[in-house]
């Protein structure tokens, strides 16, 4: 049959895994500019969060191994200082496995925006994929639309860049001393994964030097931006020949308010690329910049939050224009709002990490109180949460996946 | 005509004028709720910046006269412990005054965003205000639809918030020693505007104590949202009898990224009220909370920068999870891109605060990087920004308003 | 006060009446291209329907005199094969009028797109304008921002044009006979009115000869196209020199599905003009394109009825391909439900002509049923509308304005 | 390893084919209510045009075989009388046929909307579906975002049901006499697929007695509305015990105004389904209702052309508020547009199919004339389309596929 013989099927490319940054990494693959491929992808964890309704498994996560990135993959003609154009152009989740998880770490094993506020304790909702939608037996009531997107992704540095960043932040690590949770990750062989089969003093050497996915940075990598989603068009400055693409940790949707990235999945990313030469002085690319997707899903009402930088602990504490504090305030106050309809703290702090929350600096201007808004799009819920004249329901919503302990 | 006999007249409100936020201001006027009444309202600078093309007005500006409110209004029934919803039915500029401003400060008189990196100096773009539109002779290319809202609304605090206020803003000042721009602004007789026939030693009281109206607290007040825009229904905590709301510093537009608070004007702002007893209880409403309008301008296409917290002058320094410093960057990187079009450093930071930029916490979770996106939306540009394969164009678009010595 | 002094406001142009289309009415005005200028209108009706409880003015409303427009206004330099480009910059109600209306026409006086089905009597609802709201006292549960624009806008017809239009209506009021409501209107000479101080000759050949503001036609005219709305931007084909703009019948607020055109109202529209020099030949201009604008009230949620042109008056009629008669099925099944909620039939009527309602030509290919849709928003009413597992609940929302003497 | 071992795959059910509705066609599998369940699909025209340039595979497509449809799928519980749930979860085309097609039919063999007035012959263009976006060798210069939904979705007739339509359509039929392309299909022996096991003598009255699958009816079936697109949530009227839901003629996108149906592929549909008991009598169910997906394609802008029931063969005529007509001129109004700037008539014609165009009826109140309005959205073209006052920039943009004799 005619329509058959005549279809050529996307290649999915056989990708390596790797959990480190460092120009020495070989690519994988060569693609050609114009062509349009997929690559699997793992989850950031290495399937080691399972479906199940024990957050044992967050507790016990290996962050050394973080993130099980696919790639690198080459671009033919890429050189330094071009811009890779990247199509992101379908993310999905695998069809066997239609789940995701989105998890509290402990404050001594991952930590979290809130973990030291919390005193955070392992915690986790599992979420049914069901087509567009996400829903949760640990969080019912709501139901949405994914904003799907690689949490991860971005080109290999050059040595140089890769100095810079090893240096910056082993003095930022210096200056804090010891802290829970760390503030920054220094290069560190054990977990460190290469992935191919290489000379072994290169592994070593890659082991050694190369750079924790956990942060985002010149590069791209762990930027965490929902926006980022299936139909987005990236611009990537290249540091390398080749460019040397990498990308994982796939999220089947975010917040712009995250904690550990969303809805965490396994699945596939289809790509398509170009180059424009010269195009990091051209554009002035110091990091990525890109174009949304026009699927992004589009809840037209949404109950915004404002926070601002005082007193975000009961304490009275001034900051000064700190948008970092504004934000957790913010957040903190859509927490305590949730929990007046009768979501646990956990369930609020999951929902308000994978749901398609909208995170505004409001200004950054009026000293000395920086201003950030957070909206929580109202259709996502199957009940009213609307504030009104009679108060708010509270209704009773279980809890999330905690401990086998029990301890919250 | 029978058309015309009925036609009553949405009321506006004979309105004083005040600067200070302080719980002894009394009320000029009471509405009861479900009325709509309107407010007339001078700019935020109280027409000290002129329609004309040097920026002098801006560098002479009395920043201890900030801002010109009208208010307070009194709502009957509303008792603190209360939520005040104010709906934002509409705000216009008069209709003999079709034009704002929108201003960089000098460093030594106001600062602003890059007021030390800059080492600012005055300039000002003015803007015509054709209907639903702004365009100016100072930034040309650029046409958008206005997010119109008013910068400042608030509810007046209790004796005890006041007093609250005072106390952390004073410990912050004192910590800092003498900064300039200043870190926050103690209470200050000079400069300080009452404005109604009141008995000499209350006023003397309220200038001494009354809060400087600057930066947003828990009653809202210069919050500096865009999205508080007119269609918005606002929830307000009620701090005395009455709840006596006051308004001012009206916006055009203004973006996520602000300097000055956008497009100022002077205008009329339309509103009706309503009281929800018991909200803060019911709400745990730390801080207001609002419902975004359905009118707010729609451009679906963005271009978005990214910004972490690192190197942002060139030096290599690496911040600590700091979105103000991400969102700074992406600023910077912005402003960079647009420069390469041909807009002046001035003109593409008049641009970002006035245009409705859009400007996300992407994440505040991956140590140690923060980031925050700053998203353009091309259809407010008559010409292509969009990167391309021919890299882009750069035109000349002149210059903004500066001083008339010439230093820029 | 240097900022009043340098303040130009847009000027409001004296504006005539008229109520027919004719080359040799003289313009009134002449603006020049890029001005701003501003154009006070009568309602459609020339005040006749009054702000009260009865329907009996919609009853008696003297058609012949319809439209009342203001115009015609030249612009400098248009010539016949031009394209005019017209910004309409804002429309809004006149401050002294905050009200309009919404009617339903006799079957013997006005008609409508039920008329028939309905045998219609005069019934009508005042809708309260909130600054960018409609609510209204006799369709009580509804709050929706208005789509603001002028019903009716078009340039003038060149005498040959005119002839064109009189001769094909012409025709087609013979092939029909006396039919009612009338399939098309002819010229009138009573009820015409030029409304300036023309020569008694003149203006007895224009009410003679003019063609009637009923229908939408080559120039435009009385499209009640909800999306030309303030900040859109419309091409229209010029005839005459100076292009002759006239407009009128403001609109508060339209669906798409439309009765009498929405909320009828008195107010300001404010327009700029710019000229494209052979523009009918270069964009095959037959009839006027336009940009819609940004601004366009945004309701995500929408419940969307289906039609065909099958059955619709329970008689098992099949049309062929007929999309008239598959879109008022999909208005009858919108009406058949809302009054499940409650709604009288009139009300649902009056509500679906006045609100941002969306109909969507589905598809016209699959022989022999045409499918059009219409889309109601959720979220302009204060209660949930959607169907769920307990059925709908049934409220009592009263009824609209009727007549005196009771007749519905 | 735990995460896959309690991955529950949806599970895809073996479906069988049919191409008539007939209340007597078996269920080929019976699912719950709330179970997520997949359902391959092959194209409309059951494979029949391939990925290739030439449209003679269009030419000689056998009509009486439409569409092929997966089902019938029965719902546990689903009684007459019922309001069936449908939530199209997802749809996607197969991995392994990333393309489809839009064809033109001759107007002796499927006609279609300008059938008559083109004399159309074959034509079409096929579509590379990268991810989320489709492009088309055979149509340079567009990309867009796919709005992916069923074109044929219903559930089974009563035979009471049945008997109404085949009396209708034959009546309709009668009356027209002999027409190119026909005003409608009666049942047809020829050509009938049940697809399965079924007794001859059963098969033998299903294929007599079974309604043709091209029009929309009550039941749903083709209505080609592409906003029953994934994510979307639907209502349908149930006829017969188990509701008895088949589905088919995927399309990767269409616009309102459609020919073939838009971007026809094979590929699979992910739906769940719930009942809502005597939903007919509660929400006055006449045909489906539904709600649109929040992930549909969003452009802002767009360019909108108007049409009008008058002269749309340039002979002159007069329609009577016929909207159909209307919608036709709008369409031609836009195809003589875009061949300004290059594009074939053909290449038009396909686009405004396939491509997320929007069709609004204006207006069908202002007597005689209807409008009905067509916007396209201007983010689909890499290159700019909008009138400027230079004029349009006329391209070359090739041809689609055509016969392999040459004839267009």
């Amino acid at each position: 049959m005619a329509t058959q013989a005549n279809s050529v099927p996307h290649p999915t490319l056989i990708s390596g895994i790797h959990n480190r940054w460092h120009p020495d990494i070989p690519p994988i693959v060569t693609v050609k500019p114009g062509q349009t491929f997929k690559i699997d992808c793992v989850d950031a964890g290495g399937a080691h969060v399972g479906n199940n309704d024990s957050s044992d498994d967050v507790k016990s996560a290996d962050l050394t191994a973080l993130h099980f990135l696919s790639g690198p993959i080459a671009v033919e003609g890429a050189e330094p200082g071009d811009c890779l154009v990247v199509d992101i152009l379908d993310v999905k989740p695998f069809d066997e496995m239609p789940w995701g998880y989105t998890g509290i770490f402990e404050l001594e094993n991952g930590g979290g925006l809130f973990a030291r506020e919390f005193n955070s304790k392992a915690a986790k909702a599992i979420w049914d994929l069901n087509g567009i939608y996400a829903t949760s037996r640990h969080i019912p009531g709501v139901r949405f639309a994914g904003i799907i997107h690689p949490g991860l992704i971005g080109t290999a540095p050059s040595a140089e860049l890769l100095g810079t960043w090893n240096k910056r932040e082993g003095e930022l690590i210096e200056a804090h001393g010891v802290s829970v949770p760390p503030v920054a990750f220094p290069p560190e062989p054990i977990g460190a994964y290469i992935g191919q089969d290489l000379d072994p003093e290169l592994v070593k050497k890659i082991s050694k030097e190369g750079a924790r996915t956990i942060p985002g940075r010149e590069n791209g990598g762990n930027c965490d931006i929902k926006n980022l989603s299936r139909g987005s068009r990236c611009y990537f400055p290249v540091f390398v020949k080749g460019a040397n693409l990498s990308v994982g940790d796939l999220h089947f949707s975010q917040g712009d308010m995250s904690f550990c990235g969303g809805i965490e999945m396994a699945g596939v990313i289809t790509l398509s690329t170009s180059i424009i030469k010269g195009g990091i002085e051209n554009f002035a690319l110091k990091q990525p910049i890109f174009l949304p997707s026009p699927i992004d899903p589009l809840y037209s009402q949404k109950l915004v939050f404002e926070g601002l930088n005082v007193d975000i602990h009961g304490d009275g504490k001034q900051y000064n224009m700190d948008a970092t504090v504004a934000y957790k305030q913010a957040a903190l106050n859509a927490i305590a709002y949730l929990m007046k309809i009768g979501y646990t703290r956990e369930q609020c702090y999951l929902l308000l990490s994978a749901a398609p929350v909208e995170s505004h600096v409001g200004a950054v201007v009026d000293s000395p109180n920086a201003c950030v808004t957070l909206g929580i799009p109202t259709g996502i819920f199957d009940h009213d949460i609307l504030p009104n004249t009679d108060g708010l329901v509270e209704k009773d919503f279980g809890q999330c996946a905690i401990r086998s302990d029990g301890i919250v």
